[in-house]
């Protein structure tokens, strides 16, 4: 099997080291040897002067994926419209695509599907959610005599090894936002990690492949992590509990498909409280099997070049597309009538009489009731934090209440509210 | 596709449950209809009076196994002669088997695998190891393209969860037991499960999928738990340890295989020591994915049905049988050549002057160091435990010098040995 490789950044480059260092192992897998007949690169120059010649250097992936004795591409280049068109451009010449494009798939995987389908193209896509964790395949094919409940996911590395480290003491938001971009674990420009558009990608494909109905990206509501600060941590850890970002898409029979990506706590005890520095995580809840949590590596050159590779063999012992499903979209619920099993609820009062009456009398006309109180003693007249857990509620009306609060001259600048999933 | 399913017990129960209760989500993975052809059992009035006529019962296994009208056989009966007659049988007749059968496949798996092999059949085991938790799939299918290192596995409910009571100081390795037992998450007769043999088994299967090499399950060194007593479990957690029964198998590649079933000592942080209750989780090292671990549900109906209707599923799509080595045996270390990261000793001695003295100076003479040294003071005259940690060294070489420990006159009785694994 002969494949052309479209990137050669931190994937594409795993792939290729992953294709000869594993040749033996591969070529036993796939029962065939995969021989690497292009590599497509902006800067072919650049590209020789980092890898040398071990592998012939295209500067144009039509090149590839045009070529009559190309069997498979790998859409390795990231991005949005030029991905889409070397993938439409792939499936048009009825060569089978590898992707680890979760942007172009979350966002516009409807077209491409909707043209592999078209000409009985394969498409798949086991690299694009979380690493070399395989969770399309445990989705798709283990789980596949289950009804799903439920998908957390922690997908997002970057965000993990933030919230981790700041869990740990070594800083606040920025500064370990720094540390992690030190250690290669944040990107130059961290934006799209830290205000979790991608792990919204991720979760929309997850729940797409679970629930096995279309769901619309831009409906996922979504809240990053730089509000974040030490003190939630340590008022979370105070009661039980850890702070992640988690990506969610529950199944409501009534309601539709709850999706969601914030950060939440998790009882401490959890497993998905237990994955640390930049891991990733999937926990599934189904009605057979009951809950499967796997961890990996959810990024890097080589966990990802495992999860490109893996699909390449799937292809070669003759596997078949990963699904999309066309028809009959589920409703995604909309997120102030999102309901979490609790919330989060820290606010910075005035210390004087009264304040806990005033704040817990608007939450108790709003009907929502306090599951515990935290709140320390403070120096002299400086104002302190206070801190609930709001019994199950949807997400509208806790917001709306805490509207009111922080009208009140006791309370001072904005409240933070974080759900909190049990995840049972 | 028609099936016929041999035995109804608690896994032949859950898989007619499976098949009925999700007979859509299962039409809609396999691309057809599962039809249940005739359930085997022993005593047909039995069955009838538990689970009414809802199946077609039948008195003989050789009904369904030469039945043409049955496509696929299912053996959930368990057992070593009877259950390998009807897997012969069917694979005789050209039907594909899928078995949950971990003790027949472990122990006379070559010959069942020789017959399929012989006649182009198949045979799916996912269901035999770690009920829900999609093992097999994930080692030969999601990590194809890596070289195996290590599978670490808590592959027995029943060790776990009475393991994970003492830990939480439910009572003594006995009354823990008549608790599961109790719980229903221990057999009348746990004896296969409490001294290893269970965890023999699957991490026999579990190391011939990943290091692709037959390995012969008499020869796995395998120690139980009946021998661990609450006092190790809390030195364990004092030094930042808990103790698991871990099946490990071991790729050390100038020495062979190493395999082994012991009661071990994990880092208290690592995911695996986390592991809780009944619940099963696997760790599997690669050399390009890094380190996956998988935990879920390792038994019960639902789950374990969850696994052998997903193999089901596969053959409707497709699907091969999962692979068995036929070749090139590997060596398998011999248990005193094993090596573990270091080594937990526990001693009875008596109080007085000189005792660690003589006791260290054996092991310096044999050249094991001493990591962490934890005795705790006595009452009076009483003999207290002297607890060590001693450095990476090969079980024989520790287990000598302790024989000498132990004949020392200020020593009672034996002194317990257990490795510590630190998974990296």
């Amino acid at each position: 099997m002969r494949v052309g490789i479209v990137g050669a950044g931190t994937v594409g480059g795993g792939v290729i080291d992953l294709l000869g260092g594993n040749a033996a192992v591969i070529e036993a897998g796939a029962g065939e040897h995969i021989e690497v007949a292009g590599v497509a690169v902006r800067d072919v120059a650049k590209a020789r002067s980092r890898r040398g010649d071990s592998v012939p250097w295209v500067d144009d992936w039509r090149k590839l994926t045009s070529d009559p004795a190309v069997d498979v591409v790998l859409e390795l280049m990231g991005g949005l419209d030029e991905a889409k068109a070397c993938t439409l451009d792939a499936i048009a010449n009825g060569k089978p695509v590898v992707t680890a494009n979760k942007a172009l798939l979350a966002e516009q995987g409807d077209e491409v599907f909707a043209a592999a389908k078209e000409s009985g193209g394969t498409v798949r896509y086991e690299a694009a959610i979380a690493g070399a964790i395989p969770i399309v395949k445990v989705l798709r094919e283990a789980l596949a005599a289950n009804r799903v409940h439920s998908i957390v996911g922690i997908v997002n590395g970057t965000c993990n090894h933030i919230l981790t480290s700041m869990e740990k003491g070594a800083g606040t938001f920025a500064e370990c936002l720094a540390e992690a971009q030190r250690l290669g674990y944040a990107e130059a420009d961290p934006a799209l990690d830290i205000d979790g558009t991608d792990s919204a990608h991720k979760i929309v494909l997850l729940g797409m492949i679970a629930m096995g109905t279309p769901l619309e990206f831009g409906k996922v509501p979504v809240m990053g992590i730089s509000g974040i600060d030490t003190v939630d941590i340590s008022f979370a850890e105070e009661m039980g509990y850890r702070i992640r970002l988690l990506a969610i898409a529950k199944r409501d029979e009534d309601r539709g498909v709850e999706l969601m990506v914030h950060p939440t706590l998790l009882p401490a005890d959890h497993l998905m409280a237990k994955v640390d520095s930049n891991m990733n995580a999937v926990s599934v809840v189904t009605d057979a099997a009951g809950e499967i949590v796997c961890q990996g590596a959810g990024a890097g050159a080589l966990p990802t070049a495992s999860a490109v590779v893996a699909d390449l063999i799937e292809i070669a012992r003759g596997g078949g597309a990963d699904p999309w499903p066309q028809r009959n979209g589920a409703t995604i619920v909309e997120a102030p009538e999102i309901r979490a099993h609790s919330f989060y609820l820290r606010m910075l009062v005035q210390d004087r009489p009264g304040v806990l009456a005033q704040v817990s009398g608007i939450l108790a006309e709003a009907g929502i009731s306090i599951g515990s109180v935290v709140q320390r003693e403070s120096h002299e007249s400086e104002p302190v934090n206070l801190v609930m857990i709001l019994h199950r509620n949807r997400f509208g009306k806790v917001r709306e209440s805490v509207r009111r609060i922080e009208a009140l001259d006791i309370v001072q600048g904005e409240a933070k509210v974080l759900p909190v999933e049990t995840l049972s």
